[in-house]
């Protein structure tokens, strides 16, 4: 299996290098070629239908005009197609492609020296200088007479009266013929490609689903929405849930682990180290003699039951998201079954999970440093494809950055080969770099930081770290305001006006959000002490029942800006986000107002989202469109459609007066009218 | 041959993903190693002496500690060096070696999870959390057992003494033990590498002569130095310069080319195209019936007198550079014995020089396309053998930008693999990037924009990129304010100030510099015409007689400045550089005076600079001098002598008055002394 690996994992190194087959006629150097993720070890990402603008350094020695291709393929196909590059200053060249259905692409670029070009540019110079050009002729009749013999049919028959008009006509005719459009074209078609250079590497695109780059996620534990509260719910129990999720606007149901719970050191309600009798325990704590991470809690259902509530969930055109948490409870099979994927500890227990002096005695650690990793590897990636057989796509991940990157770049490339249109989201809140890395390694999605990025400065500086830096290319952000794990401390003290806030800014600065769906509904603020970020009477380790309809719950404005959010493609996607300058009216920054605007990639849809982040206080601030990024003058006249208001403004010019109270609404989401 | 040239071009690629032996407990992750140039196709380049500073992005899946090696060696070693990398922050490491003598050397991170050091401070935490850790000991002895079977001898017996404590003793004495230094210690010289990750290239460093790094260069032409006025100079002649220039402080004489010159279409003076009878030519238009670029010409002398020049030199501290430009005159003897190493015209002329509709009918351009293009550059490369032979190591290469990139990278590393003490200064007056090409190429030195650079702001701007980019690793700038091509306008209009301003600036900006020397000295600055940068009576096309004690040269301020140079190594490299804030008093900062520090690696000579750039008036203003840099307090007294000047003074805190009048010295050069 060694070498299976290792051919799946490097397939693209075959083609690296390639072009060693060494030819010193080779006179054109292309580098920094882009996108390329660590020389092309990693793909770029791209979603079905988005483009991908390829950049490149092309230069030759000389003076001679270059002519540049960018070719581009899906890794299955024999062939290649082409686009022509072109100049963009400084001896960099760009060319872009769409991308298809979900799968695996790669581009190469090419380009040479082109000596028709060449030739006929320098023949005007001279035919202006007054100078005598026959000898000119002669020599671009020999370049042409060359293009004809790797032509056929008219294209070789044209060249070749073309060959003899620069040869005989007169000069005035004969030069007029070797600027002809035609000839261009047709030399253009015929290329002498014979000391092309291409660039060292055949570089990697991944394209994903559009759901990869566009999702909302509605997370909820089924085992709490019984028919009768008190009980134990079950998939069955949950399928009413789906119109009313899916009217809310919600594609992706994320469910936690669904897997039978161990009871061996079961932790009790609010994290207790004891559990009483009929405690459920946490369903992270996976595995029981009943099965484990290709079994279901019995209490939630058959795997028949699974299926028909994944089924109906896709007619309400919502997806359900798997939690796979690769960890063991003491009661999981594998740890009789593959005692070697465990780390043993001398009085004959396994190592349980521990971060020194605390313990987690209720959940044993896989080791990836076992020596039967391979059949680990497979294993793991079999639940997966378990659960993908039985109906699933989307994946989220718990804690990924506790498993080894290794593994992830393999098991995830393998899955998708298969299962082009599978979406892994990377749940770690971890540091940068390995954030990054597991993003590089194949994860569609990734959590960020924006739960604890809650200043403008703080919002403007991580948006644009992750739109403009390299991370652009691969990593997807998933913004969400809130998790099981996570009740912020600006959500434990600022009421209703602060949810509002955060959703607003999730759903509209990031394509991918979601949420911890009731607890957020319904403003869910007490923490189980104070300082700290969970949840009093955490829904990990206890059965709730919910009163969606209670006072105060926000499902009307997560319901608007959701459908906002379908009806606008400038909210679909992510990195083509401009922060706009908000003044306070005395010439500095506001703090508490930030905007930004976002446009569609055809341009057609603008959308200018401002947010007041005091929850408590009207704040109102001079707002400056940036209109000279559209070609308009600043004292263009417009409208913006305030989508969640339902109201109209003309503005005159760049500069307009905007005033948010929290207390209403938050938020303005401008449609952006610009040729009203 | 064409195998040949890519086993050679391309060595370093057989280490390239030598990684590729996958094992799945690799757990570290290696990334981002600097310096990488180009994903490690082109060496990082440092002279003997230096040290090689290696930056690494290195982390795991989890918390464990990770230990982290860089390995270096020259390549021509079979085992390896290994130091160890300390993390520097945000998951970086670093570490550095020292480069010896000139030769080419290579580089290799390398990390794995430590157990052992795990396990020490998790047993730490525990021992200060009042926990139990008899098992915990067992654990570590399980991990220091293995480490015995790894060690022999003493070593051997001591970690079993060891394990044995950890296992048998009273619990505090057995942590005791766990946190010998000696037990660390032995522990890293018997590390578990089982699971190490190497990062997936091995990196090369070329390591260059000191003088590739720090150079003084006077370029002149051996025919005006003939004993007689009038006469045509020789080798033998031009001894007589030696000891002067060498006084100077000048330690290269580069010569423009010796070679024999074509009378075909030979250009006259002041470039005109028909040349009188006894006009000399320029000797760029190489190549007569009496032999080409392996020839001399025969007024300048014999081999022998050739070899007795360059050896005389030696003996007076100066190397002879010459000047290398691929190109021909029509008399050449290559057009006949190889006819298609040109590029031939229908009328059975060969393709002359152009620029269209410009003309340069005595120079023949090299056909880099040529099939022939192997024995092409077999004969070009024996150019540089030849003259290597005859006791030449440097190389000035006339407008390499109009030669095959690939044939520098090929030849370059070819010659320097026979001589790793030859240097090769690129004359490319071309496109950054271009520039940026020839130097990853090869190139010890590059000729750059200095000339072009006069305003503080440019200035400022331009050695900020060459010392903080990436081309600091393998682009070493020599600055020259004048060549035979360039006068600038700067020297044509503001006489004796202005050679002195941009002497200085050449000389203290970068460690390599130089001057097309008579003229320079003598301040020559006549153009051929207004508005154009090309000397009149240019010496390229004729013989002159330079009177060097003409009144109003500056060679006693040249002199001082190469001597100051000499005595300071932190004028001998050039990528240290911090511009200072210089205040014109208004609390702007001042447009006309320029200052810089810079310091030695060990940080002991520190020097500063500061440059009156207007050369007709004087110009003061308050200078802060970075004291915080060196670890000082803002009101720390400290002296500064000035080594033009020859005066010491006492400055009291970090802002100090400077003044400076350019009719007597337009610059200080400071030597601080900071704990004086």
């Amino acid at each position: 299996m060694t070498d299976l690996l290792m051919s799946e994992m490097f397939y693209h190194l075959e083609s690296t290098f390639q072009n060693q087959i060494f030819d010193g006629r080779r006179r054109v150097i292309i580098e920094r070629v882009s996108p390329e993720i660590d020389c092309g070890r990693y793909a770029a990402k791209r979603v079905s239908g988005e483009s991908v603008r390829v950049g490149a350094d092309i230069f030759g020695d000389g003076a001679d005009t270059i002519t540049a291709v960018l070719n581009y393929r899906r890794v299955e196909d024999s062939g290649w197609s082409a686009v022509a590059m072109e100049p963009a200053g400084n001896d960099r060249w760009e060319g872009s492609f769409i991308v298809g259905e979900p799968g695996r692409m790669e581009f190469c670029v090419e380009a040479w020296i082109d000596h028709f070009v060449t030739w006929k540019s320098g023949l005007r110079k001279k035919v202006d200088a007054g100078q005598d050009v026959s000898l000119e002729l002669q020599i671009g009749a020999l370049i042409v007479e060359k293009a004809a013999s790797r032509a056929s049919g008219r294209d070789a028959r044209r060249l070749l009266e073309l060959v003899s008009i620069l040869n005989n006509a007169d000069q005035e005719v004969a030069v007029e013929a070797a600027e002809l459009g035609e000839l261009l074209r047709l030399m253009h078609t015929y290329p002498d490609k014979s000391a092309a250079t291409r660039y060292n590497k055949v570089l990697p695109v991944q394209v994903d689903p559009k759901i990869a780059g566009f999702s909302t996620w509605y997370e909820l534990f089924p085992r709490s929405w019984a028919k009768r509260p008190g009980e134990h719910g079950s998939f069955n129990d949950c399928r009413r849930m789906l119109p009313l999720i899916g009217r809310m606007g919600f594609d992706v149901i994320y469910l936690p682990p669904v897997h039978p719970i161990g009871k061996t050191k079961r932790k009790g309600r609010n994290n207790s180290l004891v559990a009483a009798a009929d405690d459920p325990g946490s369903c992270w704590a996976i595995g029981s003699p009943e099965g484990g991470h290709t079994a279901l809690h019995p209490e939630l259902g058959s795997i028949d039951d699974f299926r028909g509530f994944v089924s109906e969930a896709a007619d309400h055109g919502i997806s359900i998201a798997l939690d796979i948490a690769f960890q063991c409870s003491p009661d999981h099979p594998w740890v009789k079954e593959h005692p070697k994927w465990f780390r043993w500890r001398p009085d004959g227990t396994v190592q349980f999970a521990e971060n020194p002096p605390k313990r987690y005695e209720d959940i044993l650690p896989i080791d990836f440093e076992t020596e039967e990793w391979e059949s680990l590897w497979t294993e793991l990636k079999n639940v997966f494809l378990f659960w993908i057989d039985k109906g699933v796509k989307i994946f989220r991940v718990d804690n990924p950055h506790t498993k080894a990157f290794l593994f992830w770049d393999w098991a995830i490339d393998a899955i998708r080969r298969e299962h082009p249109d599978t979406v892994f989201l990377a749940e770690a809140f971890t540091r940068p770099k390995v954030m990054a890395r597991l993003a590089k390694g194949g994860y569609s999605q990734s959590y960020t930081y924006f739960t604890w990025r809650n200043t403008k400065h703080d919002l403007q500086e991580y948006l644009t770290e992750l739109t403009t830096s390299e991370l652009s290319e691969y990593m997807r952000p998933n913004f969400w305001p809130n998790t099981p794990d996570i009740l912020h401390e600006e959500l434990q003290h600022h009421g209703r006006p602060m949810f509002l806030i955060r959703m607003v800014l999730a759903a509209t600065l990031s394509s991918n959000y979601g949420m911890y769906g009731p607890a957020y509904e319904l403003c869910e603020n007490e923490p189980v002490m104070e300082g700290k970020e969970e949840y009093l009477h955490s829904e990990k380790y206890e059965i709730k029942a919910w009163d969606m309809d209670r006072p105060g719950n926000i499902r009307a404005e997560i319901t608007a800006v959701n459908h906002i959010r379908r009806a606008n493609p400038a909210l679909q996607q992510t990195n083509d986000v401009t922060f706009v300058r908000i003044d306070s009216g005395d010439g500095h920054e506001h703090d508490m107002l930030i905007g930004y605007v976002k446009k569609s990639a055809d341009g057609t849809n603008v959308i200018l989202t401002v947010v007041n982040l005091d929850p408590h206080r009207t704040q109102g601030g001079w707002l400056r469109f940036p209109l000279e990024q559209f070609g308009l003058s600043f004292d263009h006249r417009f409208q913006v459609e305030d989508l969640l208001a339902g109201r109209t403004y003309e503005w005159d010019g760049e500069w307009n007066f905007v005033s948010l109270n929290p207390a209403s609404t938050p938020a303005h989401i401008f449609n952006v009218l610009l040729h009203s």
